[in-house]
């Protein structure tokens, strides 16, 4: 199993109702961040690539599972540029849909296994491939507790990125480190950089719709995920930004700031208690009277630091990856990590790269 | 971690935002069948009850998750007589707190290994595991591909008995085995067990609507899942008896079947293409309709001897059940094993246990 491709091939063995959902979900590939963070990892310990692949590939398919609850949850109906699983396959199957992918990712520790890794690394990585999966559904479950409301408590944002989005590039790193063997410091060197550069793509991700790349007026969408760039301002999701703008701005701002969200998350509609409904929207007009106050909001966050002080708290994490790294003996996999978070350091590439939430 | 008070216990480092939910979903315990299977197969080879302890809790945790999504799918509202998961908190909520009981499952087997499991076991226990729960979600999917045809194909409702229900009890059977350092032999003659005990126990849980004990005009649930006894009607399962007498009954009699399962899925609400809307169902008078129709049901499937061949079905594998064991040394725990399948054995007995769907 060398890759996607492979895994949705060698899934042959009689009918599987799945295949096509899954096919859906996973091609056209996306940026294969955590199977090159979990490869790149192992290589840079001095282990084998081909040995890890296939857990690698396995990341991509935790991930992918990840995202289709996720979307379900948000009600977001677009994913890479086109139609969101639950929204093509109904609910029902991207539930279950998505569940298979969790279970994969352990059944691909069985083909790393054949392929050499002992016996005692195999369990290794089970836990920690468990443990991020914990980790991921809590920082989900933080996130709905969070949700909806404006507060100051940006330890509170970190702790969602932590667990909810570090988490599975801190793994894929820890995989690596873990499957090749690497001693104790190597292997917390790697875990601290992936966390780091998990919460920092996180910050770089919710900064993604205020980049200085997009024309006021335009209806862009974010590159990371091929979500309309609107999309905070209808979840209600309380992103970074927002946090310290309502922390920094004075009573006028944070009464802006509280309307224009206000009437985003009005107008996303029927969001009951229960679940979000999944609904179609997508009238011109409404798209167009978005995008101003989209405009509004891009404003204020610039008036109040909000933005320069986000990118800030991602600068802060990136130095950590930096910092992680220097336990590493030098090599071109040390260096390609290093070039992974460099990407992410400057606002003027933002769009170029996203964790892919 | 010894039961599931210790597993949810265990998990104190730092607020958990799920602890909550999951004590909902697993306390009080239900018949544990599952744990039971595993610790009792590694008994019954030899092995040490208390080192694979842990994972037979993780069996538990993983079939909890399971209940939460199909009851989430199947739009019920009850479970173990009591609100569903997701109706207590919410669909979100209860898809994420799904997702991290299949990811503790393997968290478990961590303890496993403390507790002096060899490696080499872990690692086969994982890949059984993953097996497993790759078939669930297979075996749901099918259902859900199937869901609300009358057909005669008896050979695909076996197939979701098997990929949905036996999977995880096969599972159980075979990890118990596998932890245990079980020869070839006994694993293949516990992984049959499991599978056979399965079926049988699927095929038996749709019949217990429509048992003898049952006495008519009273609106009970049955004892396996606290759910109404009307259920099959409403959500359009194609369970065993009904298929049956789809394929036993003469033109009316399918006519008759057809109309009061038409009526009941009528009843049963808004189930869109896209999901089922979770709603209250339960005025009083819509409650009598509904018994009478079930009555008019059990009448027709009795008639059609469409009852007396599904419990015939389930008995199949119950002699392959009991062949199974034979290839197993005697002791106190084949015994047990036996008395479980034996327990299966007859329909009077139907409503004291139940694979617990």
């Amino acid at each position: 199993m060398e890759s996607l491709e492979g895994w949705l091939a060698s899934r042959g063995q009689g009918h599987d109702p799945l295949a096509e959902q899954h096919r859906w979900a996973l091609l056209p590939p996306g940026k294969l961040l955590r199977p090159v963070l979990l490869m790149e990892s192992a290589a840079a310990v001095g282990g084998s690539i081909e040995q890890v692949r296939p857990v690698a590939t396995g990341f991509e398919l935790m991930h992918a599972g990840s995202l289709i609850h996720d979307d379900i949850i948000d009600g977001d109906e677009v994913r890479r540029g086109r139609e969101a699983t639950h929204c093509r396959y109904g609910v029902d199957r991207a539930v279950v849909g998505a569940d298979a992918l969790f279970f994969a990712v352990f059944a691909t520790l069985g083909e790393c296994r054949r392929r050499g890794v002992p016996d005692r690394l195999i369990a290794d990585a089970t836990a920690v491939i468990a443990e991020a999966g914990l980790r991921i559904t809590r920082g989900a479950t933080l996130e709905l507790d969070l949700s909806g409301t404006l507060h100051d408590d940006t330890d509170a944002y970190l702790e969602v990125a932590r667990l909810k989005t570090a988490a599975l590039l801190r793994a894929a790193c820890r995989t690596g480190a873990v499957l090749a063997g690497a001693t104790a410091e190597q292997t917390a060197a790697l875990t601290e950089f992936g966390e780091a550069l998990g919460i920092a793509f996180q910050i770089r991700d919710d900064l993604l719709p205020y980049g200085r790349e997009r024309r006021p007026g335009t209806r862009t969408e974010t590159a990371a995920a091929g979500k309309p760039r609107t999309s905070d301002l209808r979840n209600g999701r309380p992103v970074l930004p927002l946090l310290l703008a309502h922390r920094y701005g004075d009573d006028a701002e944070r009464a802006l700031l509280a309307e224009l969200l206000g009437a985003g998350q009005e107008r996303s509609g029927e969001r009951s208690g229960e679940r979000a409904t999944v609904r179609a929207y997508a009238s011109q007009e409404a798209g167009a009277d978005e995008e101003s106050r989209q405009e509004r909001l891009h404003q204020l966050l610039e008036r109040t630091g909000a933005l320069k002080a986000a990118q800030h708290t991602a600068d802060t994490h990136l130095d950590r990856c930096r910092e992680a790294l220097e336990a590493l003996p030098p090599s071109s996999h040390r260096q390609r990590l290093a070039a992974l978070a460099a990407r992410c350091h400057s606002r003027r590439q933002a769009g170029d790269e996203g964790a892919g939430r």
